[in-house]
């Protein structure tokens, strides 16, 4: 079995038999779709929510900000939340929602893969309770480590 | 404690107090910059390795998936092998690297969040030897389950 290749089960094998329409990874690339969003959702995670502070902390500009915002929020990523200094206008916090917050792992596996592979980075993820490093791992429901080798492609059952 | 949020420990506290130059993140969007990179990787890990395949599967122009393969042999993340078919010139086929192998659990994250978000994901990994669904779990390198609120980001140490 080549090691570097998940296995291709039942209608899936061969590859050639299907087009891959309404794959799930397509689809989270869909909605969130370059750079700026993936940065976007970081600076969410980092404890960011005022739209000012996104444009400055992922260095773009405030249209470039806004319409990232925007997406994210149209997608159900963030959320808007009304909050009003004294004397000021009414303004939006971006907030992270279920799906949002359900992103984690994808930055995690982002963020350990440039760990690994750049030796430039300055900050990585660490175990608040043991201190240990923290990563994204492949493992299945039942708890198995899960090697590519060991994982199987398979035509999603219906939920 | 807000649990959508990392917690930033020391020097990264707090967020206005840094720019994320030499981000992980950052550098693996640098590295993989864009949805035909990602699905080009996909497709290595479906076991594709010959550029017409490529190019046919990832559904994208002979064009696009020429400079998408040299952009991912450039970054390490794939390597070129010759190889001939009998009467024909030598051609190339494309394999994933270890770095190249070592994206797998960003594209099982990116697989996860699809599947769960996207009522119309077809397919799906499941392990191989017991047949549970395969996901990306945030863990440390004790073992423990690393949900956000228990992350801190930290100053990397030097290796």
């Amino acid at each position: 079995m080549k090691t570097t290749s998940v296995s291709l089960v039942g209608a899936l094998d061969p590859r050639d038999g299907w087009e891959a329409r309404h794959c799930p990874i397509a689809h989270t690339l869909d909605v969130v779709g370059n750079r700026t969003a993936f940065l976007v959702l970081r600076e969410a995670f980092y404890g960011t929510t005022r739209f000012d502070d996104f444009a400055v902390r992922v260095q773009v500009s405030e249209s470039v900000a806004a319409a990232r915002l925007k997406a994210l929020v149209d997608a159900g990523l963030l959320e808007r939340r009304p909050y009003r200094e004294p004397g000021e206008r009414t303004r939006f916090e971006y907030h992270l929602t279920e799906a949002g917050a359900d992103f984690f792992p994808v930055l995690v596996a982002l963020m350990a893969w440039g760990d690994r592979w750049d030796g430039s980075a300055r900050v990585a993820l660490t175990h608040h309770d043991c201190g240990a490093p923290v990563r994204a791992r492949v493992t299945c429901d039942a708890g198995h480590e899960v090697p590519v080798g060991e994982a199987d492609l398979v035509v999603r059952r219906p939920r």
